[in-house]
């Protein structure tokens, strides 16, 4: 067993950079998201097709959380939360190019 | 530019690969803040050192959105429901073990 002394240390800076991967994929999705919302009002598409249920997204993330080790109510929380901060962004963006 | 009809469903495709990634490293995450909570317990230190300060992680997530494109307030929300996921599964474990 490697010594506390030093295990202690390297498993915070694992978390320290999961968190920053974590930040870099969010700013991916971010992105990602913003150009959905862009080719839905370029071409009057609705936001509720069956891939932007969040019933449906809730659905998929239980069922790949099964797998991961992350508390499944955990995952759902977050999703949540990123969807939301989505769709306030994507109202921001109708109104402005309404 | 690509044609919507293709360019939509690979956005919608990136995003739900996106949400795996991150699970996958919530659960690393997971595996390592449970081997700090353990060599914490083992060792009996304390887990409120300077790195285990909520407000120095909050910090240092505010630090790293400037530059993600990830809104800090939504970052600070999701490090949030993690850094308490994570408390309650400690107490439970040094609850066990006590």
């Amino acid at each position: 067993m490697a010594d506390t002394r030093s295990e202690l240390p390297a498993l915070q800076a694992e978390v320290d950079e999961i968190d920053q991967q974590i930040l870099l994929l969010l700013g991916v999705r971010f992105r990602c998201t913003d150009r959905i919302g862009e080719l839905e009002r370029e071409h009057g598409l609705s936001a509720d097709g069956p891939h932007a249920s969040r019933e449906a997204r809730r659905e998929r993330i239980r069922a790949l959380t099964l797998d991961s080790g992350v508390p499944t109510e955990l995952a759902v929380t977050l999703l949540d939360a990123i969807m939301d901060a989505v769709e306030a962004e994507q109202r921001r963006q109708r109104e402005r190019y309404s």
